[in-house]
């Protein structure tokens, strides 16, 4: 009874049964390897190699980009790193790349370490990512521990670098790593065709090399040892790459070649950037930038303006399948010319209504309780240990035990607000629980409270209002006032679009539905009143109802999860990605509550009045999801709210009589 | 990778993550051991023991029938009674019994044994049986192997009986089964649990036994051995009954006791039954019947009237949660007993729009190909040997190994009309391929032939055209008279309740959905003229077009399957019954070009003209399938078909520049 679904998981029943039936032809070639497992393959871009990924598109003519970034130096400066990643991400970059400094301790655990950085990227950004690995002055033990934690951690593309020797006086050591290449042949002969390897190019010859042409010939050295594809240096003229390209493919080199791009961004990281490369600006920049040298916004524009007209003649010269861009983790000067391309994804589909780990691990991963929608990393951190994710169907049977909470104030799960300013949004003092609900209906209208600040985030929602909530808004706005304290909240959708701007995911042709959901803390008294209306509302409503110490009342068989968001789509089975789920709602009402604490409360005084407040909430609201079954009418929860009011309003008897009935 | 939904499966998971988190509160006690794998349960039915399904009953005061059969002497008599099985079983009994004769090798694998037709019942009519087994006279081994036989063909439930001893002096064995309490006891000794076990009650005492008082007692044995509930011997008088009843409570008897009930259906089998039971048949009955005895319907209706009155008194007392009828293999009067008791399920909810089969391994199965909708015996047939049944998705690889076509003409696959009526109905001579045609054509009509037969089934369709494929009538009979040979169908849904009359399924207060379907044979130069006219609709419509050479052209993924049918209930995850699975429909492939000739190439003589005809049809042909994904809008598969006319009907230049394009 444990393995349900084994026999229609394996490769191997596949070929046994295609040798039993002699009959079938196998038409298209397309992803046998993504086939193996019962994953519906929204999109083969969650479970292709980079190489192939570079190789469809390149087929489609389809061009790219890719971006690289360095890691930060601050605790503070990764928050604000991988923000940038989520929304660089949303452009569809086809993958990230994060540089190595071997003085930073690069391989350690540090929030802050590239290894850390670019394993982040990968699990919680969901990025197609490639870490930077130098191998000078290093042992192969030390370097063999750096891929093996690459791995371990998701990882699955490498940029193969020398690096720069450390001291003056380097010589080659024997059997050492002296090149890329040693790098490049020590990862295929240690992890065999695990890692996808990039190499650097020099299109003006790298700057000790002896020669360019020697140069040319250590390139090919390095593809031959096993290299998928070489990114370039930057330069500053289409007419160099495109002579390295030609230079290149004459010597034989065939694999992908992605030139360099660097929007100069001002004239210092101008200077200091070719003084580190060794590369000389032509003549024709300099004297556009001398001039407006101190003007830093007009050096941006020309910056943009000069990128854009040299990605032009790169992309029009049918050498160039995608563009590599040195962002220095600036965000502006990149999209602007991405958008002026036409590169940058406006409108980036989405292949499930969730942001998609890159993980190698969770590629099937395709169901989700919808609880975690606004705390996806803490989703992704709490479930990192599973060794299966839930592929087509949650399951009527429990999750596998969920991360505790304990380790969830790892940097990529902190508020990225400042003390101070949660402080300004959410209320320097509390005067009652009415102050709470006023912090709430100021998020949800976005209006500015007394002292003048807008409430841009709560403990349970990090960003403000998604638009889809929005469709909500009116109505969230009156519920919050009176203290249903929503955090979660979804419209009913019957079959809209999946190119849906708002609601829509998945791949095109499709149609997309939701059933209403909202989920919000209120007091017992209302929960009191709520379960006397409910009993009005079955079976049309489904509620789970727990305060925090664990008191749970619901209507809900205990462990059947109901499917609240799914998609039809062409030549397709059903994709179900959010449920609501009775065994994960327990681990989720934990994390919900202790968010009171750890976020709120804890900003005040032990023993203050606004800290009591706070406390007192926790202690004795309780958590409510409701989820209205009936999708193609118009939700009902909204009037399930008002007839609890209204029964609070009416005088006593009443509520007496309601009891009975 | 094999194994992507194990860790969701596992009551192992749920129970050490129940322990992980202290705050789970399990609301309900019901059926924890149906929740164990990731199925829909979408019916507790599917799922519960019999006695649990009593249980649920008498709770909830809903009261049931149950039916009882005898094994058919014949072949042909078991396919007509297999075909009553799917009549009755539609009414909705809780389950039907198999009488064991111990003279007729009720064990063996013959078609009509006992045996057979309780595992038919359960496997192929999806009906919950009792087998009935007799222990008088029989060895140990010989009951232990027919219980380990009962248990492989997936029967659950025992009957367990004494019998009658064979010859004049029977006494009693030491240590051999003397009296149904060793069955009983035996069964629960070697099978622990595993069965649910009924036995026998006999209102006016057991012929045989020493008094009524002593046979009471006996029962109270029987009972305390292990039985779950009793079947009584028929009786005339509803006092009788509950006499009984009140008589084995006040003894002890606690366990649910169902009335048999003999709709009184003729003079003589009354009289016969009433010598081999040594009953009294009342005077009051007598009195009316002696003088009608010759007239059979006036005693049919007066037996009917008799056991209506019987059973509203025994409802009505309260004491009777189900009635257990003597059906003598016969219809008409049980059914109308129970059609004026209300009993009949006039409407009876399909929990998957196909019927499932009652096989304990079956019972996570909600998943199959579309491909043998109208074939569900054949389906059950070439999957029995399958370990695990999809559940919640088929899963884009693929199936294992269907069984083989060499066995397929068992009794149950057979068609139920004899060679003369399929030629009357198919043609004693076909003159063209337009003859063909025309068959189909009357097929989906239901006009009658030119010889004045009506055609009530093809090979492919045992039975006349399904009520939903009714709503396709016109347009089926206008491309099948063109020669577009359909042998399954369906329209698009979007959206109906799940209790629509024609095209709903599953729990109440749901909604169903389709995608439209459409299969048939058609010549090879329609196929090419399709082809062209199925560019113009990408990806609206995926099609899969082979012959029976395995010649297969497709647009859809090589192993993803399309779901065509679901459903979507409060509180639950999407139910996915149906799909066009392109692994699966290699199989079906083989079986539906080779009914052409097994069904109906044969009935004509070697080298005939017919026969050729049919044989070319089966060597030139193509089988096709055709799905609309767009569900929401009208099914635009009629209009391919238009289409594919219109260019067949246009000038020859016509169709090369539609092959440009």
């Amino acid at each position: 009874m444990g393995s349900c679904c084994v026999k229609f998981c394996g490769v191997i029943c596949w070929q046994s049964s295609k040798s039993d039936s002699s009959g079938v032809s196998n038409s298209g070639e397309s992803s046998k390897e993504s086939s193996r497992c019962s994953t519906p393959v929204l999109d083969a871009d969650r479970t292709d190699r980079l190489r192939d990924k570079m190789k469809r598109r390149i087929e489609s003519g389809d061009h790219w980009f890719s971006l690289e970034f360095f890691p930060p130096r601050t605790a503070s400066g990764a928050v604000n790193l991988i923000s940038r990643f989520d929304r660089m991400g949303s452009g569809g970059p086809l993958f990230i790349d994060v540089t190595w400094h071997p003085a930073g301790d690069p391989g350690s655990d540090k929030e802050t370490s590239s290894m850390m950085i670019a394993s982040t990227a990968v699990n919680y950004c969901g990025l197609e990512s490639v870490l930077h690995l130098t191998c000078c002055n290093q042992t192969k033990e030390k370097i063999t521990a750096h891929l093996n934690k690459a791995k371990r951690l998701g990882l699955k593309n490498i940029m193969a670098l020398r690096g720069d020797p450390i001291g003056e006086d380097w010589v080659e050591e024997d059997g050492g790593f002296n090149y890329a290449t040693d790098l490049v042949k020590h990862i295929r002969c240690e992890f065999d065709d695990y890692f996808d390897i990039c190499v650097a190019g020099y299109p003006t010859g790298h700057p000790e090399a002896e020669s360019y042409d020697n140069d040319l010939r250590h390139l090919k050295e390095k593809v031959d040892a096993g290299a998928h594809f070489i990114v370039t240096q930057l330069f500053f003229r289409a007419e160099t790459f495109l002579r390295f390209v030609k230079n290149c493919r004459a010597i034989g080199i065939t694999c992908p070649i992605l030139p360099g791009i660097f929007p100069i961004q001002g004239y210092h990281s101008l200077r200091q950037l070719v003084k580190l490369s060794k590369l000389e600006v032509p003549e024709e920049i300099m004297q556009v930038i001398e001039p407006i040298k101190d003007n830093d916004a007009a050096i941006r524009s020309y910056g943009i303006q000069q990128a854009v007209e040299m990605c032009k003649v790169l992309l029009a010269s049918g050498e160039v399948p995608g563009l590599h861009f040195y962002t220095l983790n600036r965000e502006v000067a990149t999209i602007e010319v991405l958008r002026q391309l036409g590169l940058w994804a406006e409108d980036p589909r989405r292949p499930l209504p969730w942001a998609v780990s890159a993980h190698p691990k969770r590629k099937v991963e395709d169901v989700r309780p919808i609880f975690w929608a606004s705390r996806p990393k803490s989703y992704i951190y709490r479930t990192q240990d599973w060794d299966d994710f839930p592929n087509g169907r949650w399951g009527n049977s429990s999750s596998p035990a969920f991360g505790e909470l304990t380790d969830y104030y790892l940097f990529y799960l902190k508020s990225k607000s400042p003390k101070e300013a949660l402080l300004q949004m959410w209320g320097e003092e509390l005067m009652n629980e009415g102050s709470v609900y006023e912090v709430f209906t100021n998020y949800i209208t976005g209006q500015t409270n007394p002292s003048g600040h807008k409430v841009m985030c709560l403990p349970w929602n990090d960003d403000p209002l998604a638009p889809e909530t929005n469709l909500l808004k009116d109505e969230l706005e009156k519920v919050n006032r009176r203290g249903i304290l929503t955090i979660n909240s979804q419209p009913n959708i019957n079959g809209k679009p999946s190119s849906d701007p708002i609601v829509g995911w998945g791949p095109a042709g499709g149609y997309v539905f939701q059933k209403a959901y909202l989920e919000f803390f209120t007091s017992s008294e209302n929960v009191t009143a709520l379960l006397q209306v409910l009993k009005k509302y079955e079976p049309r409503v489904n509620y789970h109802i727990v305060n925090v110490q664990g008191k749970n009342i619901t209507n809900a068989h205990e462990m059947q999860p109901n499917a609240v968001t799914w998609g039809i789509f062409p030549g397709r089975e059903i994709i179900q990605p959010t449920v609501v789920d009775p065994v994960s709602f327990m681990y989720w009402k934990d994390e919900a509550f202790a968010l009171w604490i750890e976020q709120w409360a804890k900003l005040y005084e032990d023993e203050s009045p606004s800290r009591m407040i706070i406390q007192y909430i926790h202690d004795n609201y309780f958590l409510v999801n409701l989820v209205d079954n009936d999708f193609p009418l118009d939700s009902c929860l909204w009037q399930v709210i008002e007839d609890m009011f209204a029964l609070l309003d009416s005088p006593r008897e009443t509520q007496e009589e309601g009891s009975q009935s």
